[in-house]
Protein backbone atom coordinates (compact mmCIF):
# COMPACT_ATOMS: atom_id res chain seq x y z
CA UNK A 1 0.00 0.00 0.00
CA UNK A 2 0.97 3.65 -1.09
CA UNK A 3 2.38 6.04 1.86
CA UNK A 4 -0.42 7.25 3.98
CA UNK A 5 -1.55 10.78 3.10
CA UNK A 6 -3.07 13.56 4.92
CA UNK A 7 -6.49 13.06 5.10
CA UNK A 8 -8.83 14.80 2.19
CA UNK A 9 -12.29 14.44 0.63
CA UNK A 10 -10.96 12.83 -2.42
CA UNK A 11 -9.11 9.96 -1.05
CA UNK A 12 -11.10 6.72 -0.95
CA UNK A 13 -9.71 6.32 2.52
CA UNK A 14 -9.87 8.38 6.00
CA UNK A 15 -8.77 7.64 9.53
CA UNK A 16 -10.41 7.34 12.92
CA UNK A 17 -8.18 8.50 15.40
CA UNK A 18 -7.87 7.34 19.25
CA UNK A 19 -7.59 4.19 20.46
CA UNK A 20 -11.73 3.85 21.65
CA UNK A 21 -12.64 4.81 18.08
CA UNK A 22 -9.77 2.58 16.57
CA UNK A 23 -11.32 -0.32 19.30
CA UNK A 24 -15.11 0.33 18.18
CA UNK A 25 -13.28 0.12 14.20
CA UNK A 26 -11.95 -3.16 14.25
CA UNK A 27 -15.24 -4.52 16.43
CA UNK A 28 -17.77 -3.36 14.42
CA UNK A 29 -16.60 -2.68 10.84
CA UNK A 30 -13.50 -4.92 10.70
CA UNK A 31 -14.06 -5.32 6.72
CA UNK A 32 -13.48 -1.84 6.11
CA UNK A 33 -10.16 -1.31 8.21
CA UNK A 34 -7.12 -1.45 5.88
CA UNK A 35 -4.28 -1.29 8.67
CA UNK A 36 -4.15 0.22 12.49
CA UNK A 37 -1.67 2.75 13.20
CA UNK A 38 -0.02 2.83 16.68
CA UNK A 39 2.64 5.59 18.57
CA UNK A 40 5.80 4.73 20.08
CA UNK A 41 4.28 6.23 23.14
CA UNK A 42 1.60 4.39 23.08
CA UNK A 43 0.47 2.22 26.66
CA UNK A 44 1.39 -1.29 27.46
CA UNK A 45 -2.24 -1.91 28.31
CA UNK A 46 -3.39 -0.60 25.04
CA UNK A 47 -1.07 -2.55 22.92
CA UNK A 48 -2.40 -5.64 24.50
CA UNK A 49 -5.78 -4.94 23.50
CA UNK A 50 -5.00 -3.98 20.17
CA UNK A 51 -3.08 -6.63 19.63
CA UNK A 52 -5.11 -9.73 19.59
CA UNK A 53 -7.89 -7.52 18.51
CA UNK A 54 -5.71 -7.30 15.59
CA UNK A 55 -4.89 -10.39 15.17
CA UNK A 56 -8.17 -11.89 15.43
CA UNK A 57 -9.62 -9.06 12.31
CA UNK A 58 -7.09 -10.11 10.38
CA UNK A 59 -5.72 -6.68 10.44
CA UNK A 60 -1.94 -5.28 10.08
CA UNK A 61 -0.50 -3.20 12.78
CA UNK A 62 2.26 -1.17 12.28
CA UNK A 63 3.89 1.91 14.13
CA UNK A 64 3.16 5.02 12.68
CA UNK A 65 4.23 8.13 14.34
CA UNK A 66 4.61 10.60 11.61
CA UNK A 67 1.23 9.62 10.45
CA UNK A 68 -0.35 9.68 13.77
CA UNK A 69 0.67 13.15 14.35
CA UNK A 70 -0.51 14.28 11.06
CA UNK A 71 -3.82 12.83 11.35
CA UNK A 72 -4.41 14.42 14.94
CA UNK A 73 -2.74 17.40 14.70
CA UNK A 74 -2.01 19.13 17.94
CA UNK A 75 -4.15 16.16 20.31
CA UNK A 76 -2.47 13.37 21.49
CA UNK A 77 -3.09 10.43 19.76
CA UNK A 78 -1.90 7.15 20.08
CA UNK A 79 -4.00 4.80 17.60
CA UNK A 80 -5.57 5.38 14.51
CA UNK A 81 -7.38 2.74 11.94
CA UNK A 82 -7.18 3.41 8.60
CA UNK A 83 -10.82 2.60 6.76
CA UNK A 84 -12.42 2.56 3.51
CA UNK A 85 -14.76 4.89 3.06
CA UNK A 86 -17.75 3.24 2.02
CA UNK A 87 -21.78 4.68 1.76
CA UNK A 88 -23.99 2.42 3.44
CA UNK A 89 -27.91 1.70 2.32
CA UNK A 90 -30.36 2.62 5.03
CA UNK A 91 -33.07 0.11 6.08
CA UNK A 92 -36.03 0.98 4.43
CA UNK A 93 -37.69 -0.58 8.01
CA UNK A 94 -35.90 1.53 10.32
CA UNK A 95 -36.20 4.73 11.44
CA UNK A 96 -34.48 7.28 10.03
CA UNK A 97 -32.26 10.82 11.33
CA UNK A 98 -32.04 13.02 8.20
CA UNK A 99 -29.48 16.19 8.54
CA UNK A 100 -30.02 18.51 5.43
CA UNK A 101 -26.59 20.51 5.00
CA UNK A 102 -25.37 20.00 7.96
CA UNK A 103 -22.57 21.76 8.17
CA UNK A 104 -20.37 21.39 11.47
CA UNK A 105 -18.02 18.08 11.26
CA UNK A 106 -18.16 18.58 15.40
CA UNK A 107 -22.32 19.20 15.28
CA UNK A 108 -22.24 15.82 12.63
CA UNK A 109 -20.05 13.85 14.63
CA UNK A 110 -22.05 14.43 18.49
CA UNK A 111 -25.05 13.85 16.18
CA UNK A 112 -24.24 10.09 15.17
CA UNK A 113 -22.92 9.74 19.01
CA UNK A 114 -26.58 10.49 20.37
CA UNK A 115 -28.27 8.95 17.60
CA UNK A 116 -26.88 5.76 18.60
CA UNK A 117 -27.86 6.54 22.51
CA UNK A 118 -31.05 6.53 21.22
CA UNK A 119 -31.39 3.63 18.71
CA UNK A 120 -31.35 5.63 15.45
CA UNK A 121 -28.57 3.80 13.37
CA UNK A 122 -29.78 5.41 10.10
CA UNK A 123 -28.71 8.42 9.16
CA UNK A 124 -29.37 10.02 5.65
CA UNK A 125 -27.16 13.62 5.23
CA UNK A 126 -28.28 15.67 2.20
CA UNK A 127 -25.32 17.46 0.30
CA UNK A 128 -24.29 20.06 0.84
CA UNK A 129 -23.22 19.09 3.93
CA UNK A 130 -19.99 18.34 6.05
CA UNK A 131 -17.86 15.72 4.95
CA UNK A 132 -19.03 12.65 6.68
CA UNK A 133 -16.02 10.57 6.67
CA UNK A 134 -13.51 12.69 7.79
CA UNK A 135 -11.67 12.18 10.90
CA UNK A 136 -13.04 14.89 12.74
CA UNK A 137 -16.59 13.46 12.46
CA UNK A 138 -15.57 9.76 13.00
CA UNK A 139 -13.39 10.87 16.49
CA UNK A 140 -16.84 13.58 17.85
CA UNK A 141 -19.03 10.83 17.44
CA UNK A 142 -16.59 8.51 19.78
CA UNK A 143 -16.56 5.57 17.53
CA UNK A 144 -20.01 5.77 17.53
CA UNK A 145 -19.68 5.80 13.31
CA UNK A 146 -18.70 2.10 12.92
CA UNK A 147 -22.15 1.27 14.53
CA UNK A 148 -24.52 3.06 12.28
CA UNK A 149 -25.58 3.07 8.51
CA UNK A 150 -24.77 6.56 7.07
CA UNK A 151 -25.64 7.26 3.26
CA UNK A 152 -24.85 10.95 1.61
CA UNK A 153 -27.83 11.98 -0.91
CA UNK A 154 -27.62 14.63 -3.14
CA UNK A 155 -30.59 16.18 -2.82
CA UNK A 156 -33.76 15.27 -0.24
CA UNK A 157 -36.26 14.16 -3.55
CA UNK A 158 -33.05 11.83 -3.90
CA UNK A 159 -33.82 10.32 -0.37
CA UNK A 160 -37.46 10.64 -0.56
CA UNK A 161 -38.01 8.96 -3.55
CA UNK A 162 -35.97 5.97 -2.28
CA UNK A 163 -38.15 5.64 0.86
CA UNK A 164 -41.67 6.66 -0.08
CA UNK A 165 -43.56 4.96 2.47
CA UNK A 166 -42.57 6.50 5.75
CA UNK A 167 -43.77 9.34 7.76
CA UNK A 168 -41.52 12.36 7.85
CA UNK A 169 -41.40 15.04 10.43
CA UNK A 170 -39.41 18.17 9.36
CA UNK A 171 -38.44 20.05 12.69
CA UNK A 172 -38.64 23.51 11.68
CA UNK A 173 -39.68 26.87 13.68
CA UNK A 174 -43.62 26.66 11.57
CA UNK A 175 -43.86 23.27 12.71
CA UNK A 176 -47.23 22.92 14.33
CA UNK A 177 -46.81 19.80 16.40
CA UNK A 178 -44.72 19.46 19.72
CA UNK A 179 -42.20 16.52 19.90
CA UNK A 180 -44.98 14.71 22.34
CA UNK A 181 -47.40 15.21 20.17
CA UNK A 182 -45.83 14.13 17.11
CA UNK A 183 -44.61 11.22 18.98
CA UNK A 184 -48.16 10.32 19.09
CA UNK A 185 -48.56 9.95 16.29
CA UNK A 186 -45.50 8.70 14.78
CA UNK A 187 -45.36 4.78 13.58
CA UNK A 188 -41.84 2.77 12.45
CA UNK A 189 -40.63 3.81 10.00
CA UNK A 190 -40.51 7.47 10.36
CA UNK A 191 -37.74 10.00 9.37
CA UNK A 192 -37.24 12.82 11.77
CA UNK A 193 -35.60 15.45 9.52
CA UNK A 194 -33.30 18.67 10.75
CA UNK A 195 -31.59 21.77 8.85
CA UNK A 196 -28.29 22.87 9.53
CA UNK A 197 -26.93 25.50 12.03
CA UNK A 198 -27.40 28.33 10.60
CA UNK A 199 -30.64 28.13 8.32
CA UNK A 200 -32.67 25.26 9.49
CA UNK A 201 -34.57 23.59 6.83
CA UNK A 202 -35.79 25.64 4.20
CA UNK A 203 -39.35 26.79 3.33
CA UNK A 204 -40.28 23.87 1.27
CA UNK A 205 -40.10 21.27 4.00
CA UNK A 206 -43.20 22.92 5.33
CA UNK A 207 -45.52 20.89 2.26
CA UNK A 208 -43.62 17.41 3.50
CA UNK A 209 -44.85 15.49 6.11
CA UNK A 210 -45.98 16.74 9.78
CA UNK A 211 -43.66 19.74 11.19
CA UNK A 212 -42.54 19.82 14.51
CA UNK A 213 -41.18 22.62 16.47
CA UNK A 214 -39.42 22.40 20.09
CA UNK A 215 -41.10 24.97 22.54
CA UNK A 216 -38.40 27.08 24.09
CA UNK A 217 -38.25 30.85 25.10
CA UNK A 218 -37.69 33.65 22.84
CA UNK A 219 -34.53 34.63 24.59
CA UNK A 220 -32.49 32.55 22.30
CA UNK A 221 -32.91 32.77 18.95
CA UNK A 222 -32.72 29.46 18.33
CA UNK A 223 -30.93 25.75 19.80
CA UNK A 224 -27.76 24.82 19.10
CA UNK A 225 -28.75 22.14 16.32
CA UNK A 226 -27.05 19.12 17.92
CA UNK A 227 -29.21 19.95 21.11
CA UNK A 228 -32.44 20.27 19.19
CA UNK A 229 -32.36 16.99 17.27
CA UNK A 230 -31.13 15.35 20.57
CA UNK A 231 -33.92 16.21 22.35
CA UNK A 232 -36.65 14.89 19.35
CA UNK A 233 -34.65 11.54 19.28
CA UNK A 234 -34.93 11.52 22.86
CA UNK A 235 -38.28 12.06 22.75
CA UNK A 236 -39.54 9.80 19.90
CA UNK A 237 -37.63 7.44 21.46
CA UNK A 238 -39.32 6.86 24.81
CA UNK B 1 -7.84 52.51 31.10
CA UNK B 2 -4.47 50.18 30.11
CA UNK B 3 -3.72 49.20 27.18
CA UNK B 4 -5.81 45.45 26.69
CA UNK B 5 -3.99 42.48 26.94
CA UNK B 6 -4.44 38.86 25.89
CA UNK B 7 -7.34 37.15 27.86
CA UNK B 8 -6.07 35.78 31.01
CA UNK B 9 -7.84 33.81 34.37
CA UNK B 10 -6.34 36.14 36.74
CA UNK B 11 -7.54 39.73 35.10
CA UNK B 12 -10.47 41.33 36.49
CA UNK B 13 -12.20 41.98 32.68
CA UNK B 14 -13.06 39.66 29.87
CA UNK B 15 -13.65 39.82 26.34
CA UNK B 16 -17.45 38.84 24.39
CA UNK B 17 -15.96 38.34 20.93
CA UNK B 18 -18.92 38.60 18.09
CA UNK B 19 -21.08 41.56 16.82
CA UNK B 20 -23.91 39.19 18.12
CA UNK B 21 -22.36 39.04 21.47
CA UNK B 22 -21.45 42.63 21.65
CA UNK B 23 -25.08 44.27 21.39
CA UNK B 24 -26.64 41.43 23.94
CA UNK B 25 -24.30 42.55 26.66
CA UNK B 26 -24.90 46.32 25.74
CA UNK B 27 -28.41 45.43 25.98
CA UNK B 28 -28.51 43.13 28.97
CA UNK B 29 -25.73 44.37 31.24
CA UNK B 30 -24.13 47.97 30.09
CA UNK B 31 -23.15 48.78 33.69
CA UNK B 32 -19.90 45.73 32.92
CA UNK B 33 -19.25 46.91 29.61
CA UNK B 34 -16.10 48.92 29.77
CA UNK B 35 -15.30 49.58 25.97
CA UNK B 36 -16.51 48.32 22.83
CA UNK B 37 -13.80 47.53 20.55
CA UNK B 38 -14.75 47.58 16.32
CA UNK B 39 -12.83 46.46 13.49
CA UNK B 40 -11.77 48.78 11.08
CA UNK B 41 -13.65 46.11 8.23
CA UNK B 42 -16.68 45.93 10.46
CA UNK B 43 -19.83 46.53 8.01
CA UNK B 44 -21.84 49.77 7.63
CA UNK B 45 -24.97 48.37 8.91
CA UNK B 46 -22.73 46.97 11.78
CA UNK B 47 -21.78 50.14 12.71
CA UNK B 48 -24.66 51.75 12.27
CA UNK B 49 -26.38 49.62 15.20
CA UNK B 50 -23.40 49.85 17.43
CA UNK B 51 -23.17 53.48 17.66
CA UNK B 52 -26.10 54.37 19.02
CA UNK B 53 -26.40 51.53 21.00
CA UNK B 54 -23.03 52.36 22.52
CA UNK B 55 -23.95 56.15 23.09
CA UNK B 56 -27.54 55.08 24.67
CA UNK B 57 -25.31 53.10 27.10
CA UNK B 58 -22.80 55.18 28.02
CA UNK B 59 -20.20 53.17 26.35
CA UNK B 60 -16.75 54.34 24.67
CA UNK B 61 -16.21 52.70 21.21
CA UNK B 62 -13.07 52.20 19.74
CA UNK B 63 -11.28 50.87 16.53
CA UNK B 64 -8.76 47.85 17.51
CA UNK B 65 -7.73 45.57 15.26
CA UNK B 66 -4.92 44.40 16.87
CA UNK B 67 -7.04 43.44 20.18
CA UNK B 68 -9.67 41.86 18.22
CA UNK B 69 -7.55 39.55 16.37
CA UNK B 70 -5.94 38.61 19.66
CA UNK B 71 -9.02 37.66 21.25
CA UNK B 72 -10.60 35.84 18.33
CA UNK B 73 -7.50 34.11 16.99
CA UNK B 74 -8.41 32.81 13.81
CA UNK B 75 -11.80 33.88 13.23
CA UNK B 76 -13.41 36.75 12.00
CA UNK B 77 -14.17 38.79 14.48
CA UNK B 78 -15.53 42.86 13.77
CA UNK B 79 -16.57 43.71 17.11
CA UNK B 80 -16.18 42.80 21.06
CA UNK B 81 -17.55 43.85 24.37
CA UNK B 82 -14.77 44.55 26.90
CA UNK B 83 -16.85 43.58 30.34
CA UNK B 84 -15.88 43.45 34.37
CA UNK B 85 -15.52 39.98 35.46
CA UNK B 86 -18.68 39.54 38.57
CA UNK B 87 -20.04 36.98 40.29
CA UNK B 88 -23.82 37.28 40.18
CA UNK B 89 -25.60 35.97 43.25
CA UNK B 90 -28.29 33.16 41.91
CA UNK B 91 -32.05 33.55 42.81
CA UNK B 92 -33.14 32.01 45.56
CA UNK B 93 -36.96 31.22 44.57
CA UNK B 94 -35.85 30.11 40.37
CA UNK B 95 -34.72 26.83 39.29
CA UNK B 96 -31.14 26.49 39.22
CA UNK B 97 -28.37 24.09 36.80
CA UNK B 98 -25.65 23.13 38.50
CA UNK B 99 -22.04 21.88 36.83
CA UNK B 100 -19.98 20.21 38.84
CA UNK B 101 -16.25 20.26 37.57
CA UNK B 102 -17.52 21.05 34.20
CA UNK B 103 -14.03 21.20 32.15
CA UNK B 104 -14.98 22.16 28.24
CA UNK B 105 -15.64 25.52 27.67
CA UNK B 106 -17.25 25.34 24.05
CA UNK B 107 -19.83 22.61 26.28
CA UNK B 108 -20.33 25.11 28.83
CA UNK B 109 -21.42 28.05 26.59
CA UNK B 110 -23.72 25.73 24.69
CA UNK B 111 -25.17 24.47 28.23
CA UNK B 112 -25.79 28.74 28.83
CA UNK B 113 -27.40 29.14 25.82
CA UNK B 114 -29.73 26.15 26.18
CA UNK B 115 -30.32 27.21 29.92
CA UNK B 116 -31.70 30.09 28.74
CA UNK B 117 -33.84 28.98 25.87
CA UNK B 118 -35.72 26.79 28.90
CA UNK B 119 -35.95 29.59 31.10
CA UNK B 120 -32.95 28.64 33.66
CA UNK B 121 -31.17 31.43 34.46
CA UNK B 122 -29.19 30.56 37.42
CA UNK B 123 -26.05 28.81 36.86
CA UNK B 124 -24.01 27.56 39.50
CA UNK B 125 -20.50 26.36 38.86
CA UNK B 126 -18.58 24.24 41.36
CA UNK B 127 -14.36 24.35 41.41
CA UNK B 128 -12.47 23.22 39.74
CA UNK B 129 -14.11 23.85 36.41
CA UNK B 130 -13.66 25.44 33.29
CA UNK B 131 -13.31 29.65 33.49
CA UNK B 132 -16.68 30.66 32.95
CA UNK B 133 -15.55 34.14 32.05
CA UNK B 134 -13.35 33.14 29.17
CA UNK B 135 -14.30 34.50 25.72
CA UNK B 136 -14.87 31.21 24.71
CA UNK B 137 -17.46 30.45 26.87
CA UNK B 138 -18.93 33.82 26.08
CA UNK B 139 -19.11 33.31 22.57
CA UNK B 140 -20.62 29.56 22.72
CA UNK B 141 -23.32 30.63 24.46
CA UNK B 142 -23.93 33.21 21.87
CA UNK B 143 -24.45 35.95 24.12
CA UNK B 144 -26.86 34.15 26.48
CA UNK B 145 -24.37 34.43 28.91
CA UNK B 146 -25.40 38.30 29.45
CA UNK B 147 -28.94 37.27 30.37
CA UNK B 148 -28.22 34.59 32.98
CA UNK B 149 -26.68 34.94 36.97
CA UNK B 150 -23.91 32.55 37.07
CA UNK B 151 -21.40 32.19 40.02
CA UNK B 152 -18.69 29.79 40.97
CA UNK B 153 -18.29 27.95 44.36
CA UNK B 154 -15.24 26.21 45.69
CA UNK B 155 -17.34 23.27 46.38
CA UNK B 156 -21.04 21.79 46.22
CA UNK B 157 -21.08 21.84 49.93
CA UNK B 158 -20.78 25.79 49.75
CA UNK B 159 -23.60 25.76 47.10
CA UNK B 160 -25.80 23.59 49.22
CA UNK B 161 -25.19 25.74 52.49
CA UNK B 162 -26.97 28.48 50.65
CA UNK B 163 -29.50 26.76 48.74
CA UNK B 164 -31.05 24.37 51.64
CA UNK B 165 -34.87 24.83 51.15
CA UNK B 166 -34.76 23.52 47.80
CA UNK B 167 -35.58 19.63 46.10
CA UNK B 168 -31.81 18.59 44.47
CA UNK B 169 -32.08 16.29 41.37
CA UNK B 170 -28.67 14.85 40.23
CA UNK B 171 -27.83 13.28 37.38
CA UNK B 172 -26.33 9.96 37.88
CA UNK B 173 -25.86 6.83 36.48
CA UNK B 174 -26.73 4.87 39.36
CA UNK B 175 -30.27 7.53 39.11
CA UNK B 176 -33.72 5.83 40.13
CA UNK B 177 -36.09 8.26 37.91
CA UNK B 178 -36.69 8.80 34.46
CA UNK B 179 -36.75 12.35 33.75
CA UNK B 180 -40.10 12.20 32.98
CA UNK B 181 -40.85 10.99 36.47
CA UNK B 182 -38.47 13.41 38.33
CA UNK B 183 -40.59 15.97 36.55
CA UNK B 184 -43.90 14.90 38.31
CA UNK B 185 -42.48 15.88 41.60
CA UNK B 186 -40.27 18.54 41.09
CA UNK B 187 -41.48 21.43 42.57
CA UNK B 188 -39.95 25.12 42.60
CA UNK B 189 -37.43 26.18 43.64
CA UNK B 190 -35.02 22.70 42.45
CA UNK B 191 -31.47 22.57 41.04
CA UNK B 192 -30.59 20.06 37.89
CA UNK B 193 -27.00 18.46 38.54
CA UNK B 194 -24.77 17.74 36.13
CA UNK B 195 -21.06 15.81 36.72
CA UNK B 196 -18.44 16.58 34.28
CA UNK B 197 -17.43 15.16 31.04
CA UNK B 198 -15.40 12.44 32.11
CA UNK B 199 -16.69 10.99 34.48
CA UNK B 200 -20.09 12.02 35.51
CA UNK B 201 -20.90 12.67 39.29
CA UNK B 202 -18.81 11.27 42.24
CA UNK B 203 -20.45 8.91 44.09
CA UNK B 204 -21.29 11.08 47.05
CA UNK B 205 -24.47 12.56 44.85
CA UNK B 206 -25.82 9.82 45.19
CA UNK B 207 -26.82 10.25 48.68
CA UNK B 208 -28.26 14.15 47.51
CA UNK B 209 -31.58 14.86 47.08
CA UNK B 210 -33.18 12.18 44.04
CA UNK B 211 -30.86 10.28 41.22
CA UNK B 212 -32.11 10.92 37.72
CA UNK B 213 -30.83 8.67 34.72
CA UNK B 214 -31.91 9.73 31.33
CA UNK B 215 -32.34 6.03 29.63
CA UNK B 216 -30.18 5.09 26.51
CA UNK B 217 -29.06 2.49 24.61
CA UNK B 218 -25.68 0.61 26.09
CA UNK B 219 -24.17 0.79 22.39
CA UNK B 220 -22.92 4.56 23.23
CA UNK B 221 -21.04 4.72 27.18
CA UNK B 222 -22.61 8.00 28.04
CA UNK B 223 -24.21 10.78 26.44
CA UNK B 224 -22.27 14.49 25.64
CA UNK B 225 -22.69 16.38 28.79
CA UNK B 226 -24.51 19.54 27.10
CA UNK B 227 -26.65 16.62 24.95
CA UNK B 228 -28.03 14.97 28.46
CA UNK B 229 -28.32 18.58 30.21
CA UNK B 230 -30.37 20.16 27.27
CA UNK B 231 -32.75 17.15 27.70
CA UNK B 232 -32.95 17.05 31.22
CA UNK B 233 -33.82 21.11 30.95
CA UNK B 234 -36.06 20.22 27.69
CA UNK B 235 -38.21 17.25 29.93
CA UNK B 236 -38.51 19.30 33.06
CA UNK B 237 -39.42 22.66 31.37
CA UNK B 238 -42.58 21.24 29.86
Amino acid sequence: MASLKPYDRKLDYSYAPGLFTTIEALNNRPECVRRVLVSTKIEDSALQTLIPLCKEKGVRMEQADKALSRISRKENCFAAAVFDKQQISLSKSENHIVLHNIQDKGNLGTILRTALGFNYTDIAIIRPAADSFDPKVVRASMGAYFSLRLKEYDSFSEYQNEFRLRQFFPFILSGKLSPEEAKETAKKPHSLIFGNEASGLPKEFENIGLGVRIPQSDRVDSLNLAIASSIAMYVFSR
